[in-house]
C-alpha cells in the first residue's frame, strides 16, 4: 500500500529519519491500543509540526493511503487502530508546547502534551484544567480531544469539549485552518471547534489546541456514603442535586465492586452492603464545610447507613483508595477486562444497576458497576479470559444487551470512550437511520476519499461485529 | 413564489387557517427584526408541532422555496430575515411545552417558549437555566438555540450551548431526527447537538430541545468597582480570575455610557472616572461574602478609586440600575442604534479599549462601549441617525475597522449575536479561505437545495454589504 515512490516523498518532508518507523518490530508497537482487536499498519511517523502533518496528508491523498492518528494508545474503543493499514500518525513526541497564558486564562498546547501536565501547569498560576479521564496521568491532549474524554469531574465541571476554545487542525485534504479562538463567547459561522473534538480523528487532525483554564478551587472536602440498598444510592445523588449544591466528583461502586476490593486488598469497606457513593465537594472552605453537613443530613434522610467526613487530606485519601483500586481488583480475578461506559440520565440509576445484575445472571459473567454516578455515566465492567471462547460469546451478547438497554432507558452507547471500532455496530439502533446519514454526509462532504481514521464510528462491511476476541 | 397548488398542499396539514398568514398587512410585521434591513415573505405559517414543521419542509423542498424561522425577532445580526422571500416559520405559538424533570435535572422546551420563563421554572425546584442574554424576557428559547445567544452570565456559566444536552430537528429534508439525549456525557458520532445550536437555522429546525439545568447558587453579592484608568480596570479582571475566584458576572461601562446614563436619569454615577465595572459573586453565602473582600482588596491593589459593596437586595439593584441604563439613555440621544459584539481576548480588553476610542474620534461617531468584560465581550454601539446619509456611511467604515480590530487582536466577528446577514462580508477575513470552504460544505452537503434560512452566515450575491441602512 506504501509505495517506494510515496516513502520517499514522505522522507523530503520529515526532517529526521529516526521519526520514519518501517521495521516490523516497530510497527507492532502500533496495532494496539486500550481496546481489543490488532491491525499492522505499513509505516508510522512522528510528526513534530503542523508543516509535517499538511505534507502528510497531502502524500496520502495523492496515493489515497488512510492515516490513522494517535496519541498514547490507551484508547479503550479502538480509536487509532489501523484497521486498513496505512500510515499511523504518532503524536507522542511532539510534546513541546505548553504555555500557560494568565491573563487570558488559557493554555496552548501541541497534541502530544500529557493530560494531567497541562493541569500540573495550570497550578503554578492558581489556575485548573478541569478535565480528569482516568488516563489523565499517560494520555496525550491529541486523544483526549479526538475521543472528548469525560472523567470524574465531569459531573460538575462538564467534559473536554467544553474547554476547548480553538483549534489549529489539518484537513482530510491537507490544508491548515483554524478553529474558533481564545474567546468564551464565538458565533462566527458553525463551531467547527466543537464538531472536531469528538469526531475521532475522521475529520481532521488535531495539530494545536487553545484550553480555557478556571480559577482553582480554594479547598476540597470528601466524603464516603454506605447504602443498605442501590436504590436509596440513587435518590441521594439526586437529592443532592437539587439542594442546590453541585459536588465536583460523585463515585458509585456496587456491592461487587466492594467484595473485589476487599478480596484484593482488605481495607475496612462494609462489604454486607448495596453500595458506596464517594463524593468530592470543591470551593471556597467554608462554603464546602456547611456544603459537607447539608449532604450528610440529606444522604441520611433518604437512609443512608452512614456517612464518613473526612477529617484531612490523608483520610480523604485513604477513602478514594477504595475507588482507585476497583480496577486493579478486578483484573486480578481474570485477565480480560471489558470496560463499557454507556450512560444513562441519573433518574435512570437504579433501574440501569437492576437490569444490570440481570444480565449478570442471565449471561452468567462477571460483571462489576462502578463509576460516575453524578452524571449517569457507569462503567459496567466485565471480567472474563479471552480464550475462554463460549465465556466471551456470553460477553458479547451481555454487551450487547448493556447497549440496547441504555438506549432504551433514554441513555447513549457511550459516555466517554468513544465509538472507535467497538461500538459501530450499534450506531444506527441509538441514532436511527436518518441521524445516522446526516452524520455520514459530513464525514463525505469533509473526507471524501475516506482517508482520515478511516473504519471508525461508521458501521462498515469490515468491522460489522464486537471486536472483543484478539485475533 | 409560493403558488396556488403549494398554499393547499399547505392547508391539507396546518390545522388551522388561522395559522396560516397571507395578507400583506400581516406578512409585513415578518419582514423586520431587531437589526436593519426589511424583506417581505410571500407567506407565514405558525406551526405547532414537529409533524407540521416536517410537512411544510418536505413541501418547501417540492417548490425549492426558502424557509425562514423565526422565534419572537429580536435577532441583532439579521437571523430570521426572509432576505430572498418564501415561507416564513414563526415559532412564537408554540410555547406549550416546559417541562422541568427534578431528577434528570432538566428542562424540556418546545421552541416558542420564552428564554426567561425556562429559568422561573427552574428555580422553583431549586435550579437554574444559566443563560441570560438581555432579551430573555422577549426573545424564544429557539431563537436563543438557533443564535447560540450568551449574556452577563456566560464568564462563569458558558453560553446557550454549554447547556443544550439534546435537540429535535426536522432536516432540510423534512425528516425528523433526535441529537444527543438527557446525558451531560455522549459521545456517541459527531456532535450534531453543539453543530446544530448556533448554525442560526441554516442547517434544520429546531422542534424541541432538552436543556440541562444546575443546582440554583443560594445566594448572591453584587459590587461596583470604580476606576481612574481603564488600562487598571483590565488589570483588575485579570487579578480577580487568577485569585481563585469566579464571580458571575463583570460588566464595564466606559466613561462615555457613565456620562450617557447620568445625562438620562442622575443616579449618582461619577462622571469624571474612565470605567466601571459591576460585579456579581454568587455561591454560598459564607463564600461569597469572604470573596466580596478579596475582589475588593485585589481591585484596590491594581488601583481601583473605590468599591462599593451592596448591602442587600435593594441596594444591588441600585447598582446594576446604572447597566440597565445604558441602552434607553443612549437612544435618546440618537434614534438609531447599531449594537455590535466582536469579542476579544480578556487580556486585550485595555487595548481595545484604546482602539475604540481612536475610531471614535477618526469617524467622528458617538461610540459608547459597554458589555461583559469578564469574558472580553464588549458591545462598542454606535448611536447615530439612519436618516443622515453621511453620518451613516461613516458608521458602516467604523464599524468595519471595529471587526478588523477585533480580529487582528485574536478576537471573533460576534461573541454572541450571530453573523446573520449583517456580519456576511467579514467571514472570510475571520476563518480564511480554507475554514469558510469547509463550512460550506456542511451546509451543501445537508441542505443541498439552499432552502433553510438562505443568505445567512455565508457571503452571496446579494448581500455583499452591511445592511445598515434600510430601505
Amino acid at each position: 500500500m506504501v509505495t517506494e515512490e510515496m516513502l520517499n516523498q514522505i522522507k523530503s518532508m520529515i526532517k529526521s529519519e529516526k521519526r520514519i518507523l518501517t521495521e516490523k518490530a516497530d510497527l507492532v508497537s502500533y496495532a494496539y491500543d486500550g481496546s481489543f482487536g490488532s491491525y499492522l499498519p505499513d509505516l508510522v511517523l512522528q510528526p513534530l509540526s503542523t508543516e509535517e502533518v499538511s505534507g502528510i496528508v497531502k502524500t496520502a491523498n495523492r496515493w489515497k493511503v488512510p492515516i490513522y492518528p494517535r496519541g498514547r494508545g490507551t484508547s479503550l474503543s479502538g480509536g487509532p487502530l489501523p484497521v486498513y493499514g496505512g500510515i499511523v500518525l504518532d503524536f507522542s513526541l511532539w510534546n513541546q508546547k505548553l504555555t500557560i497564558d494568565r491573563d487570558d486564562t488559557v493554555a496552548i498546547v501541541s497534541p502530544g502534551v500529557i493530560t494531567a501536565e497541562i493541569d500540573r501547569a495550570a497550578r503554578e498560576f492558581g489556575l485548573m484544567y478541569p478535565p480528569d479521564p482516568s488516563s489523565a496521568h499517560v494520555s496525550t491532549i491529541g486523544g483526549n480531544l479526538a475521543e472528548n474524554a469525560g472523567g470524574p469531574r465531569g459531573l460538575k465541571y462538564g467534559v473536554t469539549k467544553d474547554y476547548v476554545l480553538g483549534l489549529e487542525i489539518v484537513t482530510p485534504q491537507g490544508d491548515i485552518i483554524r478553529t474558533g479562538g481564545r474567546t468564551i463567547k464565538n458565533v462566527t459561522g458553525y463551531d467547527l471547534t466543537k464538531l472536531i473534538v469528538g469526531s475521532e480523528g475522521t475529520l481532521g487532525i488535531i495539530t494545536e489546541a487553545i484550553l480555557q483554564l478556571i480559577p482553582r478551587p480554594q479547598a476540597t472536602q470528601t466524603m464516603m456514603v454506605i447504602f443498605d440498598d442501590i436504590v436509596d444510592a440513587g435518590r441521594a445523588i439526586s437529592s443532592v442535586l437539587t439542594s442546590g449544591i453541585l459536588p465536583s466528583k460523585m463515585e458509585i461502586m456496587d456491592q461487587f465492586s466492594i467484595e473485589a476490593v476487599e478480596d484484593y486488598e482488605p481495607i475496612g469497606l462494609p462489604t454486607d452492603v448495596d453500595a458506596i457513593i464517594l463524593i468530592e465537594l470543591d470551593g471556597h472552605p467554608l462554603a464546602i464545610q456547611d456544603e459537607c453537613h447539608q449532604v450528610e443530613k440529606v444522604c441520611l434522610d433518604v437512609g443512608a447507613r452512614e456517612v464518613k467526613i473526612a477529617t484531612d487530606s490523608e483520610s480523604a485519601a485513604k477513602l478514594w483508595k477504595a475507588r482507585k483500586l476497583v480496577s486493579p481488583a478486578i483484573v486480578r480475578k481474570k485477565p480480560t477486562k471489558i470496560s463499557e461506559d454507556a450512560t444513562i440520565p441519573r433518574s435512570k440509576i437504579p433501574e440501569m444497576f437492576k437490569r444490570l445484575k440481570e444480565i449478570k445472571t442471565k449471561y452468567d459473567i462477571d460483571l462489576v458497576v462502578f463509576g460516575h454516578a453524578g452524571d449517569g455515566n457507569l462503567h459496567p465492567n466485565i471480567i472474563a479470559d479471552k480464550r475462554d471462547k463460549a465465556e466471551m460469546k456470553r460477553v458479547e451478547q451481555a454487551v450487547t444487551e448493556i447497549f440496547s438497554t441504555a438506549i432504551e432507558l433514554g441513555g447513549t452507547l457511550s459516555g466517554e470512550h468513544g465509538i472507535g471500532t467497538m461500538k459501530t455496530p450499534f450506531m444506527e439502533m441509538e441514532l436511527g437511520g436518518a441521524g445516522l446519514e446526516m452524520m455520514k454526509r459530513m464525514k463525505t462532504a469533509w473526507d471524501p476519499l475516506n482517508i482520515m481514521n478511516p473504519g471508525k464510528i461508521f458501521p462498515d462491511s469490515k468491522d460489522q461485529r464486537l471486536v472483543l476476541v484478539d485475533d
